[in-house]
């Protein structure tokens, strides 16, 4: 038999997940077109032409045996000072090959980092509502999550809430902006409060606490908002990027983590996380695929498509009467949900076969996350089975 | 500070990686053609043409949101149904898609497997001389590697030891053939005793114990040799392969696990496998390779290649003096040390500009192993300073 936390898992396995199964399902049934699935944030923009220009290049040009070889398990030196001169050049800092590990996506940064951090026991704080995964991350290196409860007015984080959840075991503080499942993006005020409090707190506990910060929607951002760069605030930051959203490459694993030597102890930080690319078994992070995002630096996906979807999205919704803040970022829109418990009405929305993710996945029933990485036509077709269900929930 | 286990694992970090990264260093000194690096199993053979073709094909014709798309956690259902044929076809086996994960390469896969697997302190059975990894990869997730010691004389599995080692903790046993560092295939009829020894002892303790065969080497075989495929022999058996040696493609992370109907509990197994992957951040393997492995499943790279090589380095070593057994498979000699701690033959080799590693990485100090996945020049060219090693060391 299996493990007996696997058996929990399999048990308890990912929501978003199933309805993504459930998706295709119901697409064999009723035709694709006729299935509304706002479950994942799988983007339907294809990734911009330099990257397939790109994988070109590099199979037409390139030696191959390089190409497709291993390398340190930290990635290709050439990549990492890409990458490291292209951050500086966008947020005036000063990181050099040495700081960056490049990773199997951001999932595979993050579990690289927890590996690297976390003794059994230690505390990593979340804020509500956060990505589900989360806390399967922490707990694979048997860390405890601790969440902080969600402030449902502006989705900013609880920073009162924050101040008393940090205790002598917080080894890191995981944030995620712009924010999934809210879209929201935490602002510059609140960035400072957060670092003040970190600051205040390592004294107090005499500690190290990390902040990481999982950055895969950075690109996604819309009317000009700015997204601080978080080791600008703190020195004990830790960057996860991944270009599953920005290049709409997600089934390719391709991230990176970004080291500062600001960070306490960056040496056997930035050693462990090369050890712990190789021992989890990721070894490095996709060759051929290193090699694309180097040459693509300068490229993003077309956001101004994500941002019309926003805008319609967004405003038949709250036309119909639901409830929602309007997101800032990512391509995710989080609405209240008009009757208490979120998954009768998830259950209610697949009846006009529409999937939707309760909040409960993201520590915060009660809503409701739609992904809106779809087709403009997808949206504009669903509309009738929102406007449906909203003359079915929503009070007036 | 990073975690107590991660200082450990800093501190003793692979000697295989350690020698490797030293390679590229005496390169940027000597020229990569006075450096004769035999340390990692980092194959200098092109992937075969077909590769290559295939990747330019899906770039050009398929649907570029799907190509670099998520897809189940499993990997996409048409890759795994050609994989489960392909077997199908060349072991007369019976699989189906249902019956194929596809992983992060190999060491993902044993990750996968093992993170489904075992609680803590589970036993993992492995017979030295084994790939150092599979102690980190078991201790990941709390098991204890049980190492049978190794029979010097013909590489082949001590069954004897093995059934003494067996107990009612003994989760899984983990083979693999053809052998990394010794080349040695197990034969047929070691396979059938080990089958046995393992029913038998299920019976005694009313467990179960998996077999993990980790065959990243099975298209890389000599002379015509047989590799039994295990599923055969023993319902319990999962099987973890990858495309980095048969393909060339190490550093792309392109693999799969196969999990029978006949293993117990196979369904759970399946789920726990596919949650695993998710969880542990790999979320699935990298799609375009996944794609582009579909296409090449009767492809392989250039065996005839390694076989010359081969032929070359152990006549020579064995003219030389040198004491080894003939390779079956995969691309490694494992010479035994003319001194008895091979840690100062592997200096002493390093003089000469020759990286070789130490048996004690792989359990078995006394020898070291020489990867000849290298040019056939690098080996002409590295032979006057082996000659020379055997006129310091070898008793004659």
């Amino acid at each position: 038999m299996i493990s007996e936390k696997m058996i929990g898992y399999v048990q308890n396995s990912s929501a978003i997940r199933a309805m993504f199964e459930e998706g295709k399902r119901l697409a064999g049934i009723y035709g694709a077109e006729n299935v509304y699935d706002f479950s994942l944030g799988n983007p339907n923009v294809a990734a911009p032409e330099g990257v397939n220009k790109a994988i070109i290049e590099i199979i037409n040009e390139e030696n191959q045996t390089a190409v497709h070889g291993y390398m340190n398990n930290s990635g290709y030196e050439d990549v990492r000072e890409a990458i490291a001169q292209s951050i500086n050049k966008k947020f005036g800092t000063a990181f050099g090959l040495r700081n960056i590990i490049m990773t199997v996506g951001a999932a595979g940064g993050l579990n690289v980092i927890f590996k690297t951090l976390l003794n059994p026991g230690d505390e990593v704080v979340a804020f509500a509502p956060y990505f589900g995964e989360y806390r399967s991350y922490v707990a694979n290196y048997d860390g405890n999550l601790v969440v902080v409860s969600p402030d449902t007015k502006t989705f900013q984080p609880n920073l009162a809430e924050f101040e008393e959840k940090i205790t002598a075991k917080t080894k890191a503080v995981i944030v995620n902006s712009p924010n999934n499942p809210t879209g929201v993006v935490y602002s510059e005020e609140t960035i400072k409060k957060l670092a003040e409090i970190m600051n205040r707190k390592q004294q107090e506990f005499g500690t190290d606490i990390y902040l990481i910060s999982d950055e895969p929607y950075r690109e996604l951002a819309y009317d000009g908002v700015e997204i601080p760069y978080l080791t600008k605030y703190y020195d004990n930051t830790i960057v996860g990027y991944s270009y599953s959203k920005s290049l709409s490459l997600p089934g390719e694993r391709i991230g990176y983590l970004v080291i500062p030597d600001e960070v306490k102890d960056s040496e056997m930080v930035l050693a462990g996380a090369n050890v712990a690319n190789r021992i989890l078994g990721y070894v490095n992070a996709p060759s051929l695929f290193q090699k694309v995002i180097a040459k693509c630096l300068d490229e993003k996906v077309d956001v101004a498509y994500y941002d019309r979807n926003r805008e319609l999205l967004y405003n038949s919704m709250t036309e119909f009467g639901f409830a929602c803040i309007k997101p800032e970022g990512a391509f995710y829109l989080f609405v209240k949900s008009p009757v208490e418990n979120e998954k009768e009405f998830c259950e209610a929305a697949k009846k006009h076969n529409i999937l939707i993710v309760p909040g409960s996945s993201f520590a915060c029933p009660g809503f409701v996350r739609i992904a809106y990485c779809v087709s403009y036509e997808t949206i504009q077709n669903s509309l009738p089975g929102f406007k449906a269900l909203a003359d079915e929930f929503v009070k007036r």
